[in-house]
Formats: C-alpha cells, structure tokens, sequence
C-alpha cells in the first residue's frame, strides 16, 4: 500500500440511500481518500445495462466542505461507474467498491447483480474491484458485523493487487460475528431461479406479471459459493469478464461449420 | 434432429419490429415450429437486467390462425425469455435464438448486450441458444447475406448439441456474400470503451450526459472475434454463465484471509 491514501470509489445498487452503502462508506473512510457515485434509486437486477437512449444526470448532494463527496446519478450501476471514471475523478481509482448490497449475489446471482456488474465494469476498466454483499434483503439489516472483514478484505486487495481480469464476488451469510468461521476462497455453484410469476389484474382487467421465483442450487460441491455460506463462511469468488468457453472450442472445431 | 419439428424461441433487444427479428424469423420458420416473445421497444445495451420491481405486460400480436405466434412484452430481453419459458411455451423449447442485432456483440459488448443476456439466459435454463449480431447498426442494414450462414450454425447446433452451460455469440462482418470467407470459432477479444460522455444543458440549465465511447481493441491475437470479424470471417465465440476465474483462485488462497 502506498502511503498516499488510495482513491476509493464506491458505488451500489440499492441506492444512494441505502443503509448498505452508509456501512461501505463508514469502513471505507477509516481506509482511503473515497468518493461516492451512486444510484438516485433502487437499480437491484439491472445487470450490466448501460443507459445508451436516454440521458443521464448526476447530482453532488454533499456539500464543498464535507470530507466526502457525494453524487448520486440517474443511471444504472455500471452508469455511475462510468460517469464517476470518465466525469467526476481527476485520476483512475486505486479501487472501486460496490455495496454492500441488501441480498445475496451469490451463485448465479451475479450475473442479475447492479451491485456486481459495477464492480465488473471496474474491472473492465482496469480498476481493481469488490463487491460486497449480505444474504439479508431487510433494509435494516445488520451490517455491523461485516466491517472488520470488509476490511481485511479490502487491505489484502489493496496490498496484494488482484490479477488482471478479475474482481472479486464477496458474500456474507446472515449470521453473528462469533458464528462467522472465516473467509473461503470459492467458485461460483452451477444454480438458477425457477421462475414462478404471479399474474395478477389491473383494476381495468389487463392481465400483468410480476416476477417471482425460487433459487434451486444443483451443485453438491463442497468448494462452492454456496457451500461456504451455508457453512459459515464468508464467500469470495474471483470472477471474470472474459465468457470465452474455452473448454467448448476444441469441440466446436470438430463440427463441420464451413461444409 | 429428432422427425418433429424443432420448438424454437426467437427474441431481440432491437424490438418485435427490427428488421434484424424480422430475418431471424423467416430463417427458422423453414426450420422449426418458432415462437416470437420480444421486447415491445428497444433494449439495447440492458444487458442481463430483470424487472423486479415493476410489472410485466405481454401482448399477443399475431392472430389466433397465423402460422407464427408473436408476442410482445414491455420487458427486458431476459424478462422475455422467462415469460416464454414459464408463461407461454407449454414445453421446454429445444432452441433459443436472439437478434439479428443491429450492431456488433464481439468482444466486450457480449456483457452490455440484451441480444447476447436473453442467450444466455436460455441456457442457464438448460436451453441451447444462440445469439445473432450484424456489424452494422443501420435500421435498414442488409440481413440477406446472413441467411444461409444462420441457417448452417442452427442446424449444426440442433444436429451436434452445445456442451452444458455453453451458448454461442455469433458475429457477422458488414461484408457480401463472396467477401465472406467462412465460419470461425475465436475466443472473445480483449477490448473495452473508453467513454466519451457528451455533456449538454436542458433549456432550463440543467447539465445532462450522453454516453459515447470509442471501442479500444488491445488484443493483437489472431484467434479473437475481433481478428475474425476484421478479416472478413463469421465469429464464433462459445459463451458461458460460470463467471468463475478458476485461474486466480490458487493465488488467492496464498493471501492472509483470516490471520
């Protein structure tokens, strides 16, 4: 670690309001020098979409002489990311944190995720990302319990450099600090959502959906995401944004594509 | 290929009424019994964003005696692939296409794109899928040269089966028919956006942002869609959903997690 205070962005997807991000701030301040650029609204499951056909405004709502700067954006997560790189910093972020967000974003979640995507679009970028999340969806959820591995987490990252390519997936699981048993380095487990959507009526007789659904996990694997949630463990799964299948390609080559 | 029709799902991000659907539909409809669930409105650039705190309209578009069942829905691509599979389709369809898109999901855009997020979501729900991309964003760009190259990779991939957990993002240079080379299965370039965002005033004075970028390719490698698609090929990239970067977790686990 430098001795300058490194540059912290911090973003999420709940919101700016979000008594998530308060505690990302709160463990962040005690660490760098950070600024917050995030969602004027709950942008939960927006994925990496980017707004590309309507505009985008950003708000400063601290005030000059406040120690931390504050925007909030109309954007979706990866928005803010990009605005905040590209608008706001003078120079690239020595990290970018994103959350803690209300909700696991474990598994599969992370590719539904705003709050992982932001930290995804970091990584793109070339800024090494985390991002932070807690199997609880309460707004008033607690969060304390989570700042002094937050911590740990974020000074091994800062230390250690992250490979190129890759940031990280952090998951908490519900439960009290003496009941947590560690941080586990994991994989993503093969699950999905069995979608269940409850068709309803408007008050005029137009049928509507609203989704709903059930996590199925098909992964016995004890070296999973959700394994060590299960068990007690603070998830952390290095994720990439290179999708390249590159166990597919030999196969692929066998068909007969240019016959 | 299994004497009964193939059941196939066909979606976009451009909307039910590109042009770029349009060709996709008169392509499978030689080769499957097709159903057409599409965003009823552009959702470029939404990547794998839900609508989980909103409501979902689908509306049927064709009549009850059309060949072809269309529907439309006021969601996102993904949003469109879970009403189908759940909602519409009495049994699980045997193949999922996406697109044409009006404009290129090579490299790094394979995670912005709605086109690409409504493939993959088919095939975390099991379903083979495939995702179709012209690189040329005109409303009216010319889709015929396509045709035959669809028609071969649908075929292919209904006769030889995708590996588990592996969808494909295929690529079309703006190029004539007798200017296409082949078929080629690449790996995804390393590319990102540096983003231009192009500030403006609202007539009251109020500062708004466009996003705009220029597409940086990095990679020099003669084995990426980028090369494929620049030299005249059709790219191939198999795609997949387990984010997992396996190649980091041995150096992660040499860090001090837990002293």
């Amino acid at each position: 670690m430098s001795k300058v205070k490194p540059l912290i962005l911090i973003t999420n997807d709940d919101g700016v309001s979000a008594p998530g991000l308060r505690t990302l701030i709160a463990v962040m301040a005690e660490i760098g020098e950070i600024i917050v650029v995030a969602p004027d609204k709950p942008q939960s499951g927006m994925g990496h979409a980017i707004t590309t056909n309507s505009t985008l405004y950003l708000n400063k709502i601290s005030k000059d002489n406040d120690v931390i700067t504050e925007y909030s954006c109309s954007g979706t997560p990866v928005d803010c990311v990009k605005l905040a790189v590209n608008e706001i910093l003078k120079r690239k972020p020595d990290l970018c944190v994103s959350g803690i967000n209300h909700g696991s974003n474990s598994s599969i979640n992370v590719i539904y995720s705003g709050t992982m995507s932001a930290a995804v679009e970091a990584g793109i970028e070339g800024i090494p990302a985390i991002g932070f999340s807690l199997l609880d969806f309460d707004w008033n959820a607690d969060f304390e319990t989570m700042k002094p591995f937050i911590r740990k987490i974020t000074l091994e990252v800062l230390e250690n450099k992250l490979p190129q390519g890759v940031v990280l997936n952090v998951n908490f699981p519900k439960l009290k600090k003496e009941e947590i048993k560690g941080i586990k380095i994991c994989r993503q487990a093969k699950a999905l959502w069995i979608e269940k959507f409850d068709k309803r009526q408007t008050p005029q007789g137009r049928d509507y959906y609203w989704l709903a659904g059930e996590f199925v996990n098909q992964d016995k694997g004890e070296d999973t995401d959700e394994w060590a949630l299960e068990n007690g463990y603070v998830s952390v799964v290095p994720v990439q944004f290179d999708l390249t299948a590159y166990h597919a390609t030999s196969l692929l080559n066998t068909w007969k594509w240019n016959e």
